[in-house]
């Protein structure tokens, strides 16, 4: 008789690239996936030839793997990360901007069907802030709520409340990327203005450097930089204000202080114990910590309750504010820790 | 042999007056106390006098109803209501600005001691979100998660969260009054600058009023009243709006909107199905609740899907914003509902 290997499998759809990784599902050798398969998203195909996709990845994973390992091999389950919004009970599509024609698609049932294995379907961001949790940074804080704020093209966010990743009415719980931080700044796609997304993201980061360099104060390496057309890019200049450039280094600076004063809004509603904060701008950590820190104890009271100095009152922990330590990796393992968590102590639920 | 009658006590302390209620802790037959005292808050006398005042009339009242109505009574608790910050792991008082000398009182554990019934301490905001919940704006709305915002002489608000009060790290969870809507607005006593409590507070719609008739078109009405002294409250200024003043109306409009953006933050950082908005201020309903609905809209996408014509994509409920149905008795009887609801579903627990 074979021995028996349990497995979960993750799935990280993107708008560009479909990720599916085969893991352990005790995860008691590491995070890395046993196998993992990166495709093109056929979004252009429909969604029945992406879960099709989806299917014949698993399925080549699983005979590679039985046949190299002659393990009998049980499924616990598949758990997929995808862009929202989600119908999270229905397990359906929303109007998802970058999937055309994909609106209301049954996601979660449709792979059941066609793999026969459980499948919890989840927000990207969600997935993540669970991988963070458990796997990154938060795997020493022995914390069980958290938000994971993820600064990309746009900015994610994922919460956990008490052990479950919290979704609230209809899936959209943890849209900190729209918390307006000035009802007079610069129009963003969800209609409103100001928000944390304006000022926190790639795009954000952009728009800063490009009112830098047309301000008097303008550094010409800026100036120049922001002519550019592909190369103006964040990292591009990360890279500036790492070489010491003052302007360049301004638009971190600021970046930093319009998220301390998102994340402030976010400690003085939640009072969470962590923060995570992941996506690429997040590598540039060191350049907006400073006055992300300062925008945190200036406009949140209660992050400065738990400030060291004041722990005689309350004698309590700290909110920790913690870069993000598993990259683009996160997205993937925490789809896979979905079916896992499920069973233990993550309870997947919406409010009602 | 006696009928036995399990009963409740409710106390809600404040910096003035002193509450302790008696209630049928099934609640069957209305919300109104068996019995109930209103007593000064004897705050110089110091904690322990307080807390004797409490045990004091708990007893004279059991007595009385024992005397009455010759049931055997047996109390399944007694809950307190108490002004913020708390040390909820340890029942104790943080520094209240109301209580000088009153730092670290171990308020639970005394009140415990004296008389010898199970004590379940919590913040006021929080007992009133409570009673809101069960008996008040919330009884049919059939929801486990909610926010109720009091609009009073601060802006105070307690989070239920999948029928659990949200505590946070160290019970400051909740603290929407300081939301910051406006980086560059009105210092607050927080030590931020342009908080919600800034702008909707009976505070803030004062100096709201104070701008109104300080600018170039301010009433002559609002000018006078607002050089009273003791005749200038919201109260005033909400009299003169409904008899049609257009800068007292202005006020009323201007709070609404600030609030509206508050609410919106709330809403796209939890998605939550209902907010009651309760506290002195909110009795001008009519007044703020057009301009709050559209700042809601404008500044929450959140808010804007589960409106009635995006059901199509999301199939679900919208988030109800309602006026409190309680008022100032939501205090008194959430405190009373705590033990109750302790030995149900609700579970008073800080997060970790």
């Amino acid at each position: 008789m074979l021995a028996e290997r349990r497995l979960s499998i993750g799935i990280d759809l993107g708008g560009t690239s479909l990720r599916v990784g085969l893991f352990d599902s005790d995860f008691s050798r590491g995070i890395s996936p046993l196998d993992s398969h990166s495709l093109r998203t056929r979004v252009e195909h429909g969604p029945e030839a992406v879960v099709s996709d989806m299917a014949g990845s698993i399925r080549r994973m699983l005979d590679a793997y039985h046949r190299e390992h002659h393990y009998e091999v049980l499924v616990e389950g598949i758990g997929i990360g995808s862009p929202g919004p989600l119908n999270l009970e229905q397990g359906t599509l929303g109007h998802l901007p970058n999937f055309p024609g994909w609106d209301g698609f049954p996601l979660r049932g449709h792979l059941a069907e066609v793999t026969g294995s459980p499948v919890i379907l989840e927000c990207d961001a969600n997935a993540a802030a669970v991988a963070e949790w458990k796997f990154g940074a938060g795997r020493l804080a022995q914390v069980d709520s958290l938000a994971m704020i993820t600064l990309g093209t746009g900015v994610g966010s994922g919460l956990i409340l008490n052990g479950r990743v919290w979704h609230g009415m209809v899936g959209m719980g943890g849209e900190v990327g729209h918390l307006c931080l000035n009802p007079l700044g610069p129009a963003c796609g969800c209609g409103s203005r100001g928000c944390l997304e304006q000022y926190a993201s790639a795009n954000g980061l952009l728009r800063l450097a490009r009112e830098q360099a047309d301000g008097l104060n303008g550094s010409e390496a800026l100036k120049e930089l922001s002519n550019q057309t592909t190369g103006f890019t964040p990292l591009a200049v990360a890279t500036l204000a790492e070489q010491g450039d003052a302007s360049a280094l301004c638009c971190f600076k600021e970046l930093g202080s319009w998220l301390g004063l998102g994340l402030a809004g976010l400690i003085n509603t939640l009072d969470l114990p962590l923060i995570i904060i992941g996506g690429g701008v997040a590598s540039a950590w060191k350049l907006f910590a400073p006055t992300m820190f300062a925008g945190l104890r200036e406009f949140s009271f209660v992050y400065r309750l738990g400030e060291p100095t004041q722990r005689q009152t309350l004698e309590k922990n700290r909110t920790f504010i913690r870069p993000a330590e598993l990259g683009p990796a996160a997205g993937l393992l925490g789809a896979a820790l979905l079916p896992v968590l499920s069973k233990t102590q993550l309870m997947v639920e919406a409010a009602t």
